[in-house]
């Protein structure tokens, strides 16, 4: 496999594409805003009703004071009355609505840039590419609703690999180019089609739809800065060519390219939006492996 | 007390300030963007180093799987030196950068539009005004450096109350504008401080620069979204007539308005930035009282 | 109903029933000792394949150093070769087998010896009957092994309740006497029951047979200290008299006798142990409600 | 270095030195037990007050239920007035009072009966000689208070390296034996000077008296089956012969004898307890490098 964007900002570089966002970009991409509507991407975390991964361990909100507390604040002189409410949370780095960091996967023992797969260590995090380098970003985005360009009902087949020219007949459908330095958000419906299931008891499917290694090509090679979806891990499961991640090791691995899963972004389809600015705020937490986000998307 | 903006979007509301955010609000915050730069405005999240506080715990990045767990993805026919990293993460809602919801301070046992102290639950989280309410947001921010407008050297006086006076000449100074549906960030240069102490090993202060309950009113009477300052609570401490989160009380309780504490303000700052567009995206915790954020600032 | 030991230790009592065990009880206790064999009587604590409950969240074990930070103790002067590997636990108190505070249940808003209910804290804890005045303890066990008694195969019929002359006929039928001081333990075989529908892949029982009021009764009357079962709640579900936590009421509240859950009793039992010396450790956490244990029987 | 204990008990063990507690043994051991007199061990976990180390996190305990919650039972059919409080617990296996699990220390990569270092997986834990390979232990134990020994006001020395003479004279002064089998505590006081420095706001010392490799050798020759202390690592620090963990490795890496850390002997010191009956019950945890212990010794 070519190597991508190894290389290309540097031997050291451990933002990958993110070097496309260049101010006059970013400039560019407060231009997307049209109406000035809002939508907010990411699903909520909680304990249940969402689709979550046993490994990961139950996402918990713990309250630490209440008010079963007051009168702590007495010795500060706090009027009767007066207190405050906090929690302590635990949750994976990858739970829910997430965003992988550069150190996220690994290929061949490699991760973007050619950084050993060791540079991740368990008390000290990782020493190269967390996701405190990417800090937090704007840019262009495409919204493509691929359950409307097939024609399906609520959700695209399960397992189907999407692929480049699926995305480029998409964005044609809807009119909208897809330019370097964008974030293309890709819904499956995967996330509607998990709700569904939760709601009826149902299994849920393992398979999803997602792009493919073709369609993962085809976004690296108009210099996109990050791909999300509303499915588990942005590719299709089953995995394209049963190689096991393949899209992850296009994006992320070969070009720095970011990706942003189960994000929701059935309300933003369903108002027939197609671009605007979407901001991505991860938690700068140093050393760590990827972000909870809750991304904002300003039509 | 006058109850500010009680009742003002209607008896049930459980988002206060950012009913502002009409669409023609938002787009028009899209404008303040003017070079394209940006800011990443969170402290990074991690055991030391950065000021926090004893109560709220150590926050953690624990390694869920790293390189020693190599071959787990056998079984999915993953190839060798296919791998992944992950962690989990353990925090407090209100650890370095967070937002505060509308759900964190009560006075005189309610929170905004009345809701009762205890609607705050230990396993339920809470039951009205949760961060999840906030959803994500973007809005026009202003930058107003005390630090530099006060003419002090690296930051303001620990203790120092700034008035809404301060504040309109610091704006006036600035040659930029409040109005009504901003975020209005106040550099204090505490954060710097603190840092200052830290390396040198030195006592931090508690005591801090911030906003007194006049600069609170002034805030609340022009109709700003949120309030965000480099320092521990927004206010200053000791807290304004030795009235215990003073300015929460005026901001959050009375108006809904939102608070951002601890940002990092120095770099936007130093580049001379006083306007430009703000995402503030909190996790959707269910029930939570705030949440860590990151919020990037376009200028 | 009546208030059983109320008052029996005096008004500010917080240790119940191990009042009982004096140090002329301990020693005879230790009488109890006839092989030498021991048992460790806790379930496993790990994410899957032991009994949980979801609102307690995942139990995790979670690597805080190992091999991948090699080299951090250099500063130390380590010798190349030399390390530590360690780990943070995230668990409910009341994990797999553990042990209820006297602070755990409260009945007509009232805990063991009429402390007020609102003595539970969000941050600070319990303010009375916590988990740390038990420290640690020792006592004599008899062993009532039920599924033997009442000839069952495996496991005593689900929602079973049992009764004090269900126990005292197992007793008489081991030719073993319950006393004053001892911890009693009654086995069920739910353990078994959830291990074997875990296996098969079935849904696990809710109901269980276990203690009901009557024993519960029977228990206090004989003034044992604690009681210790194979099942998620010592009592039986369906609850008598349909009373939720009915014996717990009878027990903990009222009598402040301890109750320890989910211990194995299997092991024990197959060797036809019935009576012994029991060391409990509950984890000494300033204000828990509970602990988790791994209590040694000493036969 | 010899490797001591290494395929003495078979090139599979992973229980090393508890071999030596054959039920003859035990059965002895419950002849210690003189008084009936009770003493836990485990010093209170809690957030601050006690000896913490910062890379472990602050232990915490979490509300996850409380009165705020009253009324979640309401569906199973609770009275009004009844209701349950819990917690959940995040805190370092090696938290306070611990027992380290034979797969803690590693020396020259490797453990105890020559495993790899790299047994320990992220998320898998440890393959090998995780702490619930350990059950739950009983055995005589024999505290040799040094205080009392060498003359000391309230503790030794810091950093005292206390030696095989030492130990055997301290025996020999209380008339006391060491036998095969034994838990020997050794008692530095270390625990007292440092909540001495804690009440005062004083530094605490990072040196400690404790066992240096001649005492560990003595130990081993003994065939004890741990060794417990009231210091933070047992071993005398700064480490003996500069080695870090010196002791370790001759205890738990050459020899298989269990560790004991942070134990508070002071009120059995005080009652001039020499021996008993201890019983040792670490958390199940599989996988686990530890365990937070409460023992109970029965003098």
């Amino acid at each position: 496999m070519s190597n991508g964007n190894w290389g290309r900002w540097g031997a050291d570089d451990e933002r990958g594409a993110l070097n496309l966002l260049t101010p006059d970009v970013v400039k560019a991409a407060a231009g997307a805003v049209s109406s000035g509507r809002i939508y907010s991407l990411g699903v909520p975390i909680q304990r249940e009703g969402v689709p979550l991964m046993d490994y990961r361990g139950t996402p918990m909100r713990l309250t630490l004071q209440d008010s079963t507390d007051d009168g702590i604040y007495d010795m500060y002189g706090a009027k009767k009355g007066t207190g405050a409410h906090e929690d302590v949370l635990v949750m994976a780095s990858h739970t829910t609505s997430h965003m992988d960091a550069l150190v996220h996967v690994y290929d061949d023992y490699q991760h973007y840039n050619g950084v050993a797969h060791d540079t991740m260590h368990a008390l000290g995090g990782a020493q190269q590419l967390g996701i405190e380098k990417v800090g937090a970003f704007a840019a262009r985005a495409v919204l493509l609703d691929m359950v409307k360009y097939f024609g399906d009902d609520e959700w695209v087949e399960y397992g189907r690999n999407i692929t480049g020219d699926d995305l480029a007949g998409a964005a044609s459908a809807a009119g909208v180019e897809v330019r370097a330095g964008d974030v293309v958000l890709v819904r499956t419906g995967y996330l509607q089609g998990w709700y569904d299931a939760h709601q009826k008891g149902a299994e849920h499917q393992f398979a999803q739809a997602g792009i493919g290694i073709d369609a993962a090509q085809w976004l690296a090679d108009r210099d996109v800065v990050a791909v999300g979806s509303d499915n588990a891990a942005v590719e299709c499961i089953p995995f394209d060519g049963d190689d096991f991640l393949a899209v992850h090791k296009v994006l992320l691995v070969r070009h720095g390219i970011y990706m942003l899963e189960f994000l929701d972004l059935a309300a933003a389809a369903a108002d027939g939006v197609t671009e605007g600015l979407l901001a991505v705020c991860p938690l700068k937490v140093t050393g760590a492996t990827g972000s909870p986000i809750n991304p904002v998307l300003i039509a």
